[in-house]
């Protein structure tokens, strides 16, 4: 393996925190919160020392750049901003155990954005904006920054291809132009004026340029970090429908809005995943609002919870207006049901991703009819191309780890002896990167209870279910470094 | 399709139920149980009606019989013996409403064991030892036992081939010997004396005959129906510890007997399937002693809890010594893991079954080692021999189909407002034919309160994870009726 010029990647990488780290820097200082402002300034100190050491080490290295060095500097990368975005939390005294700062930066990295506070209002300015942003940094991606940003100098095609394909969500990443470099940059562009447009909105009902800000990264992140205890429970109703509105269309394939953008409108309306997506969106909401009817004053109040509530879990938002886990069974399982569905690929949002779902469906289908015809040649499609086979066999692959590392973390965290319910959700919640699941570590509560062990395994969780496993598991599969 | 010659199928299957009838009936006649007496003789009527009927219908047919033939007459075999088998407990009173006494006896086919009885201390001998005979019947399978005991005349190898595929767990059926309708007669065989032998052991502790018998009976189908309300909690140890051996001996594949009689032990041995089934049961069973210690009152106690309950619920036979949703989150956590996994291809347990559980984990493997080696060439194995492809990709759809199934079915039961784990465990038990679940349907409960929608649905569920889905999928596709 190419362990030097993974080492520079990572060196480059902590630099780009380290500097996204300076607008947080700079509110801080606005608000006079010295505390937050020396931690934060000695954490960008640690960064920068780790990454001058790191580009010094790892100077001259051969091009080889493969698929192992993508998945491993994929997962490796993301370990390590967490470990080094985790510092300012820790340093300022604000969450005081390391452990639990990691918690909290994993969460919002790997746009989960569950939490370890039990409450957020009375956090220094400058670490609710880095809390918030870790989100919408998360969501699309670091490395993918990197490449956007980063002059690719002299590494070929390869490189950003196995980077891009490691780090970014769905079973088959394409590319929307030839040069994958190009395709990062739209891909930022199109993620950053989304997230303008969300904030101008908000800003109109009167929330501060700030706030505006935090709201409009963790929803853009469909990452769920909130700014008030409640979530968006005081929010207005128009902060709240904004808020569906974005999340729904931060949980679309970006690709979708690059075909819109090209005037491409028939390939985005007749895209077999969008249609999933948004069928499935329509019908948990209608049958949700019928099941909750009677426990809100009007028809418009139960719509808006139940769209808002079905877009933020299906899209891994997380974000709450309500006490959800205090519906029905019903609704509660099929909020349960969209946790695992998630939203699509090449989204912010996380879960199977719909695209996976639908693999799995027709892959079923053809099993089925191969019983009845062991001799026909039978070939998948989604939006009428045939998916390769390599594809449907990694979609297959990549449910029995999910079903395998599901099993697994219940076992761990069924150690600390809460109810089934709360165990199993807080698991599917933290590896599906939701946020919130239900009972004990419902809308309401917070996962700081949970001990250490626990803790370990959901930052895990949070971390292979936003990198879609693979490079968690090569990161920490023994073949990997035999040779 | 060849409708006739299922047609023909499902005449004799029920004239087999209706002969297997006749021991019950003399039971209930011995104590003088009349009631019972006209409920079977009006159900055996009822049956010899119906297959005189089918098999005048359907006298001449074609010989063709495909592997789609093999699934429907499986499906459809299973559905109408339960339909008819529900009968007498519907006739008799003992169970009035009819979707009850269909349930119970869906449950006894399918090896489950989960009941709507509150009590069964007080019921009719007769219909006692029908309910546990049906376990008995179910663990083997009925078709099997077709094979075995009606002479094929003139159908030829496919017939009994697709037969034997259809209703046999694992993900792929081997013969014994190369004509399969000796193995189904070796099978049975060995099955017969199996049963005969724990039956002697039970009887040695003071059990009456038709105690023994019964006990036997759910003891070797692994199907978990008790003659006692507490289930197994108020038997002597001794009757507890043949039950616990019993039941890890019906969880091992029948070939490894077979193997055993052929005295090549060393392929038993080195059995891939039985080592990872052994390593689990000792390995779960140590750490739920540890677990539990604190609970009874001598490390004994514990040993023989939790060597049981290990057991039967690996086994998907579902007895209980003790009220194990009392125990702390990990044993319960464990046991829902071995609720999953099952026990081994080609036995009477139910569950994904070990085989399966170990060609997912291998696949999963070599997935990971491709994303290092995209051009590598590597081939599955079982026992030193290379998988098919086909049963590789045959094993993944069985898992996505069983998620599907699994969430499709907790949505349904969550109509009826139990809490998750409820709901969760009910449909996880159903399934995967354990019996208990936990909370609301632990092992001191019963599912009598669920709504008649639940009811239906867990009935599906029983029969798909019998007949491990593709039979019923393939019974109830659209595709299977086109032509």
């Amino acid at each position: 393996m190419n362990l030097k010029m993974i080492g520079r990647l990572l060196s480059q990488l902590i630099a780009i925190e380290a500097a996204v780290m300076i607008p947080a820097l700079c509110i801080s200082m606005g608000y006079g919160e010295w505390n937050s402002v020396s931690a934060m300034a000695v954490s960008m100190g640690i960064m920068l020392i780790v990454s001058t050491g790191l580009w010094l080490l790892c100077r001259k290295s051969s091009r080889y750049f493969g698929p192992t060095e993508g998945m491993v500097c994929t997962g490796l990368g993301w370990v390590v901003l967490s470990l080094l975005g985790a510092l300012p939390f820790c340093l300022s005294g604000v969450i005081p155990r390391y452990i639990d700062a990691l918690f909290e930066i994993v969460s919002g990295f790997s746009t989960t954005g569950a939490s370890i506070l039990p409450e957020v209002e009375s956090l220094p300015r400058g670490l609710l904006y880095w809390r918030s942003f870790s989100n919408w940094l998360g969501g699309m991606g670091v490395l993918v920054l990197l490449l956007a940003i980063v002059p690719s100098g002299g590494q070929g095609q390869g490189f950003t291809m196995h980077l891009l394909r490691a780090e970014s969500p769905g079973p088959d990443v394409g590319k929307l132009v030839p040069k994958m470099k190009k395709t990062a940059v739209i891909l930022y562009g199109l993620y950053v004026i989304l997230t303008l447009i969300d904030m101008a909105l908000l800003l109109l009902d009167g929330h501060s340029l700030l706030n505006a800000a935090c709201i409009a990264f963790s929803t853009a992140g469909t990452g769920g970090f909130g700014i008030m205890n409640d979530s968006f429970a005081s929010f207005s109703p128009y902060t709240q429908n904004v808020t569906t509105v974005f999340t729904l269309l931060f949980g679309v394939n970006f690709s979708c809005y690059y075909l819109l953008l090209l005037g491409n409108i028939k390939s985005v309306l007749k895209d077999e995943e969008l249609r999933l997506y948004l069928g499935l969106f329509l019908a948990a909401t209608v049958v949700i609002v019928l099941d909750i009817r009677d426990l809100y004053g009007s028809l418009e109040e139960s719509i808006r919870h139940s769209a808002f509530q079905v877009t933020t879990i299906m899209t891994t938002c997380g974000f709450a207006t309500t006490d959800f886990d205090q519906w029905p069974m019903l609704s509660k399982g099929i909020l349960m049901l969209l946790m695992v569905v998630g939203a699509c690929a090449g989204s912010t949002g996380g879960g199977l991703k719909c695209s996976r779902v639908l693999l799995l469906f027709k892959s079923l289908g053809r099993n089925i009819r191969r019983v009845t015809n062991p001799q026909r040649v039978d070939v998948v499609r989604i939006n009428g191309k045939a998916v390769n086979e390599r594809v449907l066999d990694n979609t297959n692959a990549y449910l029995a780890a999910y079903v395998i590392i599901l099993v697994a973390s219940f076992l761990v965290v069924s150690l600390d002896k809460q109810s089934i319910g709360t165990t199993f959700t807080a698991v599917l919640s933290a590896f599906n990167n939701i946020g919130p699941g239900m009972e004990a570590v419902g809308p309401t509560c917070n996962f700081a209870f949970f001990s250490d062990v626990s803790k370990v395994t959901l930052i895990f969780d949070m971390l292979a279910g936003r990198l879609e496993i693979f490079p968690m598991l090569i990161l920490f599969s023994r073949v990997t470094w035999k040779r």
